[in-house]
């Protein structure tokens, strides 16, 4: 396996997947895990997941041991979409798993309207305002600010792939949760389940997980158990050392 | 004073307000206690808080610790009023707190537009639905159905009644969450901050209380440290039980 500079190979010890990484250019981070935690497992052989904004394709990647049917990963990047590549072939996946490095725009030239069980997605974070403070590495900077696709249009996308009663699951900052169930509802996406995620139990939450469901029944929102990430030693709780490490025999 | 049938005087122990309650007609629970504690004090002494759909006039009446001005209490059902009345004569808090038994749609006539420093409210949480099943006690269907009033129009009313950046605080059910949001930003409330409660730790929230600022910048609502009601004994934890009884000594 090819490794460009800096490139350096993570596991998830919970997992079995190898996942190529580069701090200069992408790396996931918790987040992405948390994501495929919080994703339904779908066991239909015919089932199609596509991982919007994938990144290396951690998440994708993630989900391999939830999935049985395929998984579509979406990154604009070209260098980022290449470390995927170049993953799903490390761990032997290209039967399964494949990555379109397009615009999220052109998603629906390539994978048919309405036809997808379960769309993932770990978008830029923050909006790309004139007053935005954002990182001058190009990689980085389009990964987290909106410079290439905002939230909306990465809702429309969603809504437009999934089939009737198709589940999208997000991860985003919590302050942007208005706005999310907003647009959500303006695109047939009922939000379902919520999972806030707290660095520390008296901490104020860092993270949110969103579970919708496109044609659902509106206003059903349930707030699951919070996910803690560190008791007040500073170690991983038990549920965090589970996901990371696996259940421990 | 004066007790009607099945009436019984309650102390919440971390105060020190006594308070007139009755299981048949209406008795504050913990929604009335996590909202007054969620609340933010008001120390000005021209301030003015309003507590819409006020009941027997509980939250009000735990508020008089955090609130150095008037307290305007606003319940349309008589019997409930009449309750909070006899209460805040008990307590000997004529002075500073009032009862209006009033429809909530005219709390404009007796209170300024624009003049409220807090407006505290706990709804009723059910849409009165021809399919809800409602309490066929009048006084308990009324508090907990949508009957009299829906909640839009708290909305609309407690945003008519704040000065600009004047501070809500709404207690309701999860499952509302992006109703609710919706409409406070239908009527220029900014949600700003976010508490789940939770019956133990690993059960999903059965209680969300929020606060919103009028005029306020959107898009900014914080998640606080999840409150937990009882711990894996059934016992109060640590916090509930400062809320309820007071710090120990």
């Amino acid at each position: 396996m090819k490794l460009y500079k800096n490139e350096r190979i993570d596991r998830l010890y919970s997992n079995e997947v190898q996942i190529i990484q580069s701090a200069e250019v992408f790396s996931f981070s918790l987040d992405a895990v948390l994501l495929a935690y919080f994703t339904s497992a779908l066991q239909k052989e015919k089932g199609i997941l596509v991982d919007l904004c994938a990144g290396n394709g951690a998440v994708g990647l993630f989900l391999t041991k939830k999935v049985a049917g395929q998984i579509i990963e979406v990154e604009v990047q070209e260098r980022l979409a290449d470390m995927a590549r170049r993953s799903i072939e490390l761990n032997n996946l290209g039967d399964r798993v494949q990555m379109l490095n397009i615009d999220l725009d052109k998603a629906i030239e390539f994978i048919k309207k309405d036809s997808v069980d379960i769309v993932t997605c770990n978008p830029p974070y923050f909006s790309n305002l004139p007053t935005s403070k954002k990182n001058s590495n190009p990689y980085l900077a389009i990964a987290r600010h909106e410079i290439s696709v905002n939230l909306e249009r990465i809702i429309e996308v969603t809504s437009d792939l999934l089939k009737m009663n198709g589940k999208a699951y997000f991860v985003h900052r919590p302050e942007r949760t208005a706005e999310i169930f907003e647009l959500m509802r303006k695109h047939r996406l009922a939000p379902k389940k919520v999972q806030l995620v707290h660095p520390k139990e008296e901490k104020e939450a860092n993270m949110i997980l969103i579970e919708a469901i496109k044609d659902g029944r509106p206003n059903g929102v349930r707030f699951m158990p919070a996910i803690v990430v560190y008791n007040d030693s500073g170690e991983y709780t038990p549920l965090l050392r589970e996901i990371l490490y696996g259940k421990s025999e």
